[in-house]
């Protein structure tokens, strides 16, 4: 709570600033009172304008380590608006797998001339990784290692170290290679700390521990992050070259937009979507969904207007056809939405989709009969006619093992077509609940009472 | 990739050995082939006939490394087989907060007798863990932390650490305490490597980084973890006496749940849901949700219900109506899923709030109106009757600025109210969406044809 009550708090100070413009302490709050996250944290939830303002607030040497914090799709904002001397000057000092990743965002044209004017050593850095898609642990490598032979002491290791003013961040283990810098194993700290001096590195090093392959998807380096509790891990070339090192606060990140992912693309929404992005924006990006959702939308009433005829003899059932369609949906998206997480966990395979399948279909086919039981009755008393009651009872069990179909099909035909179930899932699903309990509710009506 | 073809693969070897009963092979692989977190896993994905063969194949020395790893849901069914003696053989030697984890799944009863039979020092150590709610830093905490005093030289750090034969698992930083035990600092190994052996502990301690309260929420925890890149940070009492510390593992798996959580509870999931639960528990958990959601279908039945006279009139009207509902709980959604995650993620707050609130009705204006003509168009072109056209597109206006007023203030509501917006948002957002779709159009189309 406390950490929520001091942004509060702080956001009223930006307030007040901004009305009775005390720009200067404002000022000094953005480049000295708080640390980087943190006023990164302040600029994404603020506003367009006062996000600017505060922009512009920055003293030059701040503004790379708060950009870096910031989410994709503010950054691309920002840096689309320097020109490569001011980018140089902004990205100067940052880790080269953060340069790296805020590079990516650029047009061709101003990478590449930025990558013209930086200092060798570091142009060397970067383009390393740059030659990695973003999102395989090469992408997400850092090349900040600390690497010692195998055929030496620990003792030797130790003066070793004592001869850096500091080792990098997040270093929990130095990384043993050979002369010709290919990995052989890992030496924890904890280790080094807790041998005799005058062991051999090569007596006490770790070989378990598989490095990882530059282009493997950050996906799964997350879960062996996960699986194994790493803090940072090796990055290898097809040949074993050490490359350099995975970090656990870059797992991190990964993990959160994985997770976050989900859930925005099932309202079709970019994970990377800006909180407080100007409404034209906005609206341009939903603007498509809504389209795509409208075509679903009259495929169903297309179903519905296929039945007129049956519709103006009995307008019970246009009043209670959303019933079948909604329960139908709902049931539908309670499968699917278990299914994409199960095959985002990796649990999901041709070897048990068939029991999920049929465990699915069972419980709709229970769930469906005592709701269908349910709607019967009311539907019953509500309009006084029998005939109603059973069509309605027999649409919403079709419909709901049409959910239950759908809602583990779908997912696996989506993926197995890379298509992601979580973006294009739900609007499939609904389409298929909607026709299928229309068609099943006015059908059967239309036999019924025709 | 390959990890997921290791896992089919394995799936595969489990039904060869089912069905030929290679039984033995099966075991060896369970026990020494896979790593605990991977049998984990395996077990996870398998149906619960082949799970609960999976597991009594285990040997009993495996059972505790293996349940740690499962899902809450499937610790709880096999806990509740087991008696107290069983219990006690499967935890020992698990660390003590994955002890006390375990422990808060049994039943109270249960519970006591486990602790009566423990030795006193496991007992000590869980019973102060448990005093801490599971969901809060003392809960997340582990008790095996390496403490010094800050008045020796790093040469005698590194001659006491040299007496342990090991430092528990991701320790990246000592903690220096007083005599009375009560936090002062913390020392990085990183920097007692690079350190002059002569200096003195107390000069080279970090102190910026505060210690955590044990009942600060997990969740901010695991923002503070993120925002400073931790590995663990200690965890003091309410009078800064050291308590234990948190571990970025720990952490993790709180951002993979948290994660989860809005995802699931959208769809009215738990997020310990166990994929492969048999049919009759999955059927009882979603029979609520779906008779939550048919309370809904019936208020915008009744609502319909209120126009049958307008419906027989004018048939056209049953058949487009859906539209209506399904455009305005689409954007409704949108809204909502951005302002659910702009919550977890601590950007919302009444200082923006009226920004967003803005923000969401000038684009639902937009979007409302550019698609409003495109339905009204295909409407009378449909029916060759401009009323319609006109109806429409005033309804499809008006019910995607309810969605978007009820996107942004109905999570902001039910947050203060102590209630989950990803559990309750949903069903709440689509009954206003249909009841205020429904009656704007009928309710207009009343007054056009009446």
């Amino acid at each position: 709570m406390s950490s929520q009550q001091d942004n509060t708090s702080r956001l009223d100070v930006l307030s007040n600033a901004l009305d009775s413009s005390e720009i200067r302490q404002l000022k000094y709050m953005l480049n000295k009172g708080l640390r980087p996250v943190e006023a990164a944290k302040l600029l994404e939830k603020s506003p367009p304008k006062e996000r600017q303002l505060l922009w512009n607030l920055l003293n030059k040497e701040n503004e790379g380590k708060i950009l870096q914090h910031l989410g994709d799709d503010i950054q691309t904002d920002i840096l689309s608006r320097m020109d490569p001397s001011e980018l140089l000057m902004v990205t100067e000092g940052l880790d080269s797998d953060d340069m790296a990743d805020m590079l990516q965002q650029l047009p061709d044209r101003v990478m590449k001339e930025l990558l013209r004017i930086m200092d060798k050593q570091n142009r060397k850095r970067v383009e390393k990784l740059l030659s990695y898609p973003e999102d395989t642990a090469g992408g997400l490598m850092n090349t900040d290692t600390v690497t010692i032979r195998p055929d030496i002491t620990v003792e030797t290791v130790l003066r070793y170290l004592r001869r850096h003013s500091e080792i990098p961040h997040t270093t929990d283990s130095l990384f043993v290679v050979s002369r010709k810098d290919s990995f052989i194993g890992t030496l924890p700290l904890s280790r080094l700390l807790t041998s005799d001096p005058q062991v051999m590195v090569r007596e006490i090093m770790q070989t378990e521990l598989k490095a990882i392959p530059a282009d493997m998807p950050e996906q799964e380096v997350a879960r062996l992050f996960e699986d194994e509790d790493l803090v940072s891990a090796p990055v290898v070339d097809d040949h074993g070259k050490l490359l350099g090192r995975v970090t656990i606060d870059d797992v991190v990140d990964v993990i959160r937009e994985d997770a976050d992912h989900s859930l925005m693309s099932m309202a079709g929404l970019d994970d990377d979507e800006d909180t407080f992005a100007p409404a034209l924006r906005t609206t341009r990006r939903r603007a498509l969904w809504l389209g795509i959702n409208l075509i679903t939308a009259f495929i169903a009433s297309a179903v519905i207007g296929l039945f007129e005829n049956t519709l103006e003899q009995v307008v019970a059932l246009a009043v209670l056809m959303p019933i079948v369609a909604s329960m139908g949906g709902i049931a539908g998206s309670q499968t699917l939405t278990l299914v994409i997480r199960g095959q985002a966990l990796g649990q999901i395979e041709r070897s048990n989709i068939g029991w999920l399948f049929n465990r699915e279909l069972i419980s709709g086919a229970l769930n469906g009969t005592l709701w269908a039981l349910v709607v019967a009755l009311v539907a019953v008393l509500w309009f006084n006619d029998i005939t109603v009651g059973i069509v309605i009872a027999l649409a919403i069990v079709i419909n709901l093992l049409a959910g239950a179909m759908a809602g583990t099909l779908l997912p696996m035909a989506l993926k197995s077509a890379g298509i992601d179930p979580a973006l294009a899932g739900g609007v499939l699903l609904t389409t298929i609940t909607d026709v299928v309990g229309f068609f099943a509710f006015l059908g059967l009506a239309t036999l019924f009472y025709g």
